[in-house]
């Protein structure tokens, strides 16, 4: 059955919900975005956001993982697309469930477009971003007087699979960088901002961050490719680079570690 | 009677908790940052953190407000961070609300930093940050697919009271360029990404965002300045630049506009 049967058979009053989950601890879910969860009839969620959300929803509710399994996507985003005006059709109110916030790299934007053509109302609750809130669980702040007076989000990979052309860019600036899903071209990142002589400044990856299990390393942007490795820090993780990251009050030790002195 | 006075005279159990109140709507407010405004003794707040807020607050409960009146600062930094310190020696838990996220150029580092120097144990409660979820409120993503990979986010003022440095090379970016506190800049800003030849580029000002009495002006760069004051769209306001801005399902009506078609 097509979608656009469901148009013409239904009469659930659909809507769609986009709701950003939060870093990864669940307190720092919005209240609109508990609202939004626990007037949902359908959750569609992935791996980012955080599985005990799931429990401010209504029983019964219908939830649908559409994050990776064994490393794969199991739904294209076109799927996803499609999903979601088809459940909001037959059950009416759809939340989307991102972790971080919806319009940062969570082809968020294309799913509300997309359902919107259908005629079907769309309504987004903001979220704390990874890209802020992870770096703050560790007590570094993106910003801060004298040392960066801004912070410019990345991702790792765009769209050609690249490393993005504003990396480059963003090696000679004096903000903060942060690059979320990063870690697949962390060689490269390093590289480019050794090229721009950055190869000393301070730099943190930080791993399920906000959550339990959160793990960080700390280093210089020089040595971090091979502290990362020793360390087995693995997505999904948030890349800090910047004089900020100096803030940290174990920074001094982790670098201490770098050049053989063994921290704790 | 000196700060140092409290330490040896209270055993109020001194803590503070930084939180972001978000940008306006007060259900933007995170779990988290409830459950702090609902255990302060104190509560410290500024002009951006919505009052509404405040009804989370037990009853009693001592506030202190620490932003603007008429224009200029009633404290300044350095008597907030005392301010805090005295505060929590004397009452408990202070809560140091401020608007957005508050780690993005609110300063709260360095009040953490001050608290924290007087054995305060300290935790940062972070926000939905304006400037993401201004932009979202009015229906324009930060970053979307093909349309921006990235987003920067810069101060209008910085310490010297002069344009970021970093504004000229964030002209010549892929990435999404938002602006906080930049009115007082505008005309310079638009000088700047004219002059790196993004005259045409969309360009969105949004004053009071996410609240009732929310204010949008959409025009290209090179007509903003004009159009801004035409609509006498003041701060608090967030500038975003980018094309992820023409996603707006009006800006080709705000932009006929400019062009000499009045829209509604």
């Amino acid at each position: 059955m097509s979608i656009y049967t469901y148009i013409s058979q239904n009469n659930t009053n659909p809507r769609l919900t986009l709701v950003g989950a939060g870093p990864g601890d669940p307190e720092l879910l919005t209240i609109k975005g508990l609202r939004a969860i626990g007037s949902a009839d359908v959750i569609m969620y992935d791996a980012l956001a955080s599985e005990e959300i799931l429990e401010y929803a209504k029983p019964g509710v219908k939830m649908i993982y559409v994050g990776k399994r064994l490393g794969t996507y199991v739904y294209k985003q076109e799927e996803i697309n499609q999903l979601i005006v088809e459940q909001a059709f037959l059950y009416g109110h759809v939340v989307r469930l991102k972790g971080g916030d919806p319009f940062v790299f969570g082809r968020g934007f294309e799913e509300i477009e997309y359902t919107r053509s259908f005629g079907i109302p769309c309504e987004v609750v903001s979220g704390v971003t990874s890209s802020i809130g992870v770096p703050a669980s560790i007590g570094i702040p993106v910003t801060s007087r004298g040392f960066a007076d801004s912070f410019w989000v990345l991702t790792g990979t765009t769209k050609a699979g690249e490393v993005s052309a504003d990396l480059q860019l963003a090696a000679r600036s004096n903000a903060t960088i942060v690059v979320l899903m990063g870690m697949s071209k962390l060689a490269e990142i390093c590289e480019l901002f050794t090229l721009s002589g950055k190869s000393e400044i301070p730099m943190a990856i930080i791993q399920n961050g906000t959550r339990k299990n959160a793990r960080t390393v700390l280093s210089t942007v020089s040595e971090m490719p091979e502290k990362a490795k020793a360390h087995q820090i693995t997505n999904p993780a948030v890349i800090v680079i910047g004089e900020v990251v100096g803030l940290h009050p174990e920074f001094v030790e982790a670098y201490c570690d770098h050049i053989g002195i063994e921290s704790t």
